[in-house]
């Protein structure tokens, strides 16, 4: 099936949580499957990082599907037969969503640094935007691997009364200090360039080497140990001569492509943008302090009757980047809100990618919990 | 005490393990303790990634003491008062002992990226010719953490002969796909910065975004997990208005200071040669393999009687970058050989750099081996 990303156009100004307002915002998303007259059967698909609003089938002329086609589709864990399926690009990306890329309508040039700081709040919030503007106004599940899950939850603390449920893969309630000193590195890698020129690089050349640095190594953490070791161990290709520290090892040929195929495909100021969210993302904080948004159906309110609400929390064994401790967390947390939570950890070798490659255990979860809701 | 580091000038040809040539090199190293009538209380201390000749006591000064002053003095784990303790800088470094910062006398130049690649032999061979100057026609020990203790087992396995024993802390028999991906990382963030010119800065700007970018990755693989949150957690200093994306995480504020300071004392080839020559190394290989010295007393050509050679290895619970199951490895591989070795796994939540700083359980374990020799 061909699908094609659409643009939603918000033509109102859009006050983020910094208190900051963007005086437009465009969302970008695709759709899959069909809202019910009930318009129960919606689902919140939610991306990680470096991922779009394009998550299952084919754009035209392309020989790879969605990032998470795997999970999405007819028979699949979010089976579009029966499911409507919505997933958009995050505030602060750089695939058809605002971001720091995109032009400031008042000054006609790219924000780059302009741009306001951007939160998982406001992730979550654009995605509000974006739902009320296709007419849902309830979500029988919001889902989110990584970045992903943090969103969902996010959304799901937020706006409760609307959501029936969350699954919350492979994440976390907030980053420790050494998932926040990985996200550092690469930002001081992108901002070490020189091309990065405070962020003012469009039109000239993007600081892709600095982009492409941050790129390998949040690869290191995406993957397993023990994966790495049985993938690529300590073989060689042939060594560059020339330059003896050129790739020669497997793995660093691995990273070498990593990084050159993902600084085609992303901006360096939206990874510095979001990242930065990722890391201030403090979800108990955040529920339980004063914020700009209605409160009403909060969770933190308990105005909604949390009982009626289900969370399904998911971790995979080896991911070391969100270890299953951070997934029990989560289920903490929710549980003693009165969420009825359920949690696996499923075995794995896959490492933090597991959500995105190692999918079979993953599709009976989500199978079997959605059909519980 | 004051000591002062001193070079040791080797003015014939040095061949190295590629087959290349140095044309002369100089050792710097320091000395503690005296050297017995009997000649058999000499210990070599190897040093690890960013270590250097100073391992104890002060130079002129100074407000702090050398690398391992914890572990080497009077009454300390390698006891000044018994011992003769030797600690030289490695070959491609940049402390005094021959490297690519250092002037090729052919040219009158540095040698930056003409210098031949060296290898972790080569860095045991350096530190014989410098035990031969010194009149040292044995050891009692050979001892090293991290890639100290590389080094320590390739002159161990290289020459049994000499060595009565050998203490390897913290170390691998060679490295995993993950420890090459971390060190790849490394060297493309100085190899992306423009001012790295190919090796070829001395006497311009040293690439030192590039190498600090190095040394954060660096510094996040050597504390574990849980002492970068008790330490930091996500404490925040007072975030930097201008630029959003500057440190505002104490963790991030750590690792940029860590950064800065390393700049200032190390060279940045010296980084890319000393990381390549780890990444290369593999113990077991390069003890099976053709060589070019000489095997008369070495440990695979199993010449000498193994069985009364002794080995410690100790590995810390919370090490992530050279888990205790590296450790474990080197137990089995040399107990294979008939040599007798004894592990300890001491429990720390220090995670790697536990050798440097965590040096309690340490000292007893390293004073009772040494006493049992």
């Amino acid at each position: 099936m061909i699908v094609e990303t659409k643009i939603c156009n918000v033509t109102r100004p859009f006050a983020l949580e910094s208190g900051a307002v963007l005086p437009c915002i465009d969302i970008a998303y695709e759709t899959y499957g069909t809202l019910n007259q009930a318009g129960d059967n919606a689902i919140l698909i939610e991306h990680a990082l470096s991922g779009d609003a394009h998550a299952a089938f084919f754009h035209e002329g392309d020989k790879k599907p969605g990032w998470w086609d795997l999970m999405i589709g007819p028979g699949k864990a979010f089976d579009t037969d029966k499911y409507f399926v919505v997933c958009s690009n995050v505030i602060g990306g750089c695939k058809g969503t605002t971001g720091p890329a995109s032009i400031n309508p008042e000054t006609g040039k790219a924000w780059g640094l302009s741009f306001p700081v951007i939160s998982i709040r406001d992730m979550a919030e654009v995605q509000r935007e974006l739902l009320s503007h296709l007419g849902i106004k309830r979500l029988l599940s919001v889902v989110g691997g990584s970045m992903g899950g943090m969103q969902a939850l996010q959304l799901f603390g937020d706006y409760t009364g609307m959501t029936d449920s969350f699954i919350a893969i492979a994440t976390a309630l907030k980053h420790s200090a050494q998932q926040i000193a990985f996200n550092e590195v690469g930002r001081r890698a992108i901002m070490s360039d020189p091309r990065w020129n405070d962020g003012d690089y469009y039109g000239g050349v993007s600081p892709e080497a600095g982009l492409s640095v941050a790129r390998m190594i949040g690869h290191i953490t995406y993957l397993s140990e023990q994966m790495m070791q049985e993938k690529f161990g300590r073989s060689k290709k042939t060594a560059n001569i020339k330059n003896v520290f050129k790739p020669s090892f497997e793995i660093e040929h691995y990273l070498d492509y990593q990084g050159i195929s993902f600084v085609k495909r992303f901006d360096a100021n939206s990874y510095l943008y979001i990242t930065n969210a990722v890391d201030n993302f403090d979800l108990i904080t955040s529920l339980s302090g004063p914020t700009r948004t209605c409160g009403k159906n909060r969770a933190r309110g308990k105005v909604v009757d949390l009982g009626s609400k289900k969370g399904l929390v998911v971790t995979f064994s080896s991911d070391w980047l969100y270890p299953p401790s951070q997934g029990r967390d989560i289920v903490k947390f929710f549980t003693a809100l009165n969420v009825r939570v359920s949690y696996t950890e499923i075995e794995t070798d896959h490492g933090h990618d597991a959500f995105l490659t190692d999918t079979g255990s993953l599709t009976e979860i989500v199978k079997g919990f959605l059909s519980g809701l």
